[in-house]
């Protein structure tokens, strides 16, 4: 999940006006070249979450994430999904930082009071939120199209904040679980979103295809990846969370640490779902460019990989060295001992998503 | 502003359904009452903002309002004068907590990309944060209708955070500034757009009527009471900011405290501008009822006067005394020696208006 970084995306894409300027350049322009100043803030704008510092030791580490109907889901996604999401998308961004996510406040935009509907989000929202000890501590909540922006607060891993920019040449590439399930399971639900019953009850009832539930659950309910992120601090060198598509998000990785990276797609970890759904070069399509998988991206010095075995025995998902960094600058990948050309455009390479 | 005691007044108000009920009943059946369990939290939902305690001595004050579109502010409303309301209505909660204000995310809607809109945005919003020294640490953007939400961090008082709950009988109840004037600055604005100039530079030119330039900008930009706020940690007993109307707002307080009031309404501060545009009655009715306006209502301890009076002489506002708390629970006006009757209503009284 970007901070600030892939912001507006879509809305400069289908907004035409005179004054159209990329987000980069608008976010520099009207708001980063603004917001300088206090001597307590670590890190700003730009990572995958801001790190404060309260007082020495005592770092806190703030995320913002807006998700929005008709950009970041459709009206077909279940309430308690997008409850359940609307969470998700920001402990995600604690797990990138190595931090533990502790607080959160919520701003709810409703187009109207649905007591269904409230039952189905806050039932998401909370079953994740005591999953991992979060406590919602206040909110907003307005009449308008239906929209969540959670703000969550976290305290920084004991050798404090992993950030995208510490990778160095000779790092390992890492990733956390299967990139490309998550975008399977939202194509599949494009085309029949019937597929979710209308009473949703907690989790997607499998339909007759046996590969689509687990496809369709990496979509709905992405694990954030909190204790696994939280074990890397003082082990990764830099890391980033995959809501835009591995290779866009690793780019992001890799130009923060003035990097560039040697990547081999034959071991991606696809899943094998994945494989017998899209087959197997669309799978490695899906795991390159596919959004909201929310995963962990991450790279580790040599003499750190040692550590990073130990740690990766206790976790509940896989962990896949998917290649190196390199000094210079160029994301490279090859499948097969040959050059495969990959490009930037990340999740909105298949014409929708987030961007957030 | 409230945080979360008052939202969803307008949904409810404007959305008929089978299953509507109160705001708070649905905050307490669907947020609230799942909000238990970390003893890192020493305030939750229902103040003006959140109390969190990450190291003790340390309290971190936390506070989120979003402002949308149609429901806190007209398309009329100046980008300059958005950005600038967008933090202040933040601002006025670390104020009503006697907080020191430290720094801020942003999440803008957009429904689009214009850069002289973002300009006059960022330079509204950033005029006020360099005042009180908040940096802006990261954010979100999407692209939909136009809201923000703000969420506000600051540092506690000296003497901890104040509540609304701390009000006692034989407290004295007092006000900054000048209740009214907002609202009759939006009631002059709502019928005649006009008066802001189509390029707004900086504040509202001057119309004819040299009643209107102060009432105005009172609605436009209103000053956040920091100062004052923290210089009253330690000496008032309850506080709140008045953003629903004096009345509406003091009656939250009072609850929280258990107390009621005997108020006297001949000596509500309302402004010679006011009482010029509107006559002396309508004048008591707005600074009784109107919302928007981000003053501060407090009470203050027999014993704590003296100090109170040594603090205000350095203010840069008016400070009233406007009555007195009670242990019976009613709210009670009183005007020339005969009850006014005043109802619960808030700035919704008007048929309109801000409910955040």
């Amino acid at each position: 999940m970007a901070y600030w970084t892939g912001w507006l995306c879509n809305c400069v894409n289908r907004v035409s006006t005179p004054d159209m300027i990329g987000e980069f350049d608008l976010i520099t322009e009207f708001f980063s070249s603004h917001s300088a100043g206090r001597q307590d803030i670590v890190l700003g704008i730009g990572d995958d979450a801001a790190v404060l510092r309260p007082a020495p030791g005592d770092d806190l580490v703030v995320s913002t994430d807006t998700l929005c109907q008709g950009t970041h889901f459709t009206e077909d996604m279940p309430a308690h999904a997008l409850g359940y999401r609307a969470l998700a998308v920001n402990l995600s961004d604690m797990a990138a930082m190595g931090a533990e996510p502790l607080w959160c406040t919520l701003a709810l935009s409703l187009p109207g009071v649905d007591r269904a509907w409230l039952a189905g989000f806050s039932s998401g929202f909370f079953q994740l939120a005591r999953q991992f000890d979060v406590a919602l501590v206040g909110g907003d909540t307005v009449c308008a199209p239906l929209a969540t922006t959670v703000t969550i607060h976290g305290r920084a891993g004991p050798d404090a904040s992993v950030l995208r920019s510490g990778a160095q040449a000779g790092d390992g590439i890492f990733i956390t679980g299967h990139p490309g399930d998550a975008l399977a399971g939202r194509k599949i639900l494009e085309n029949d979103p019937a597929i979710i019953p209308a009473h949703f009850p907690d989790r997607p009832v499998a339909a007759n295809d046996e590969l689509l539930p687990e496809l369709i659950d990496r979509f709905l309910y992405p694990r954030p990846r909190v204790s696994e992120g939280r074990s890397l601090a003082g082990i990764a060198s830099a890391m980033i969370d995959i809501s835009d598509g591995l290779h866009a998000d690793l780019v992001k990785l890799l130009s923060a640490s003035g990097t560039g990276a040697l990547l081999d797609a034959g071991h991606l970890p696809v899943s094998e779902s994945l494989v017998q759904w899209a087959g197997r070069s669309e799978a490695v399509h899906f795991a390159l460019s596919g959004g909201d998988d929310y995963e962990l991206c991450f790279t580790v010095p040599p003499g750190a990989e040692k550590q990073l075995c130990e740690q990766t025995a206790a976790w509940q998902c896989t962990v896949t060295r998917i290649g190196t960094v390199t000094s210079e600058a160029a994301v490279r990948w090859q499948q097969d001992g040959r050059p495969l050309p990959v490009d930037d455009a990340g999740y909105d390479h298949f014409g929708g998503g987030a961007d957030a």
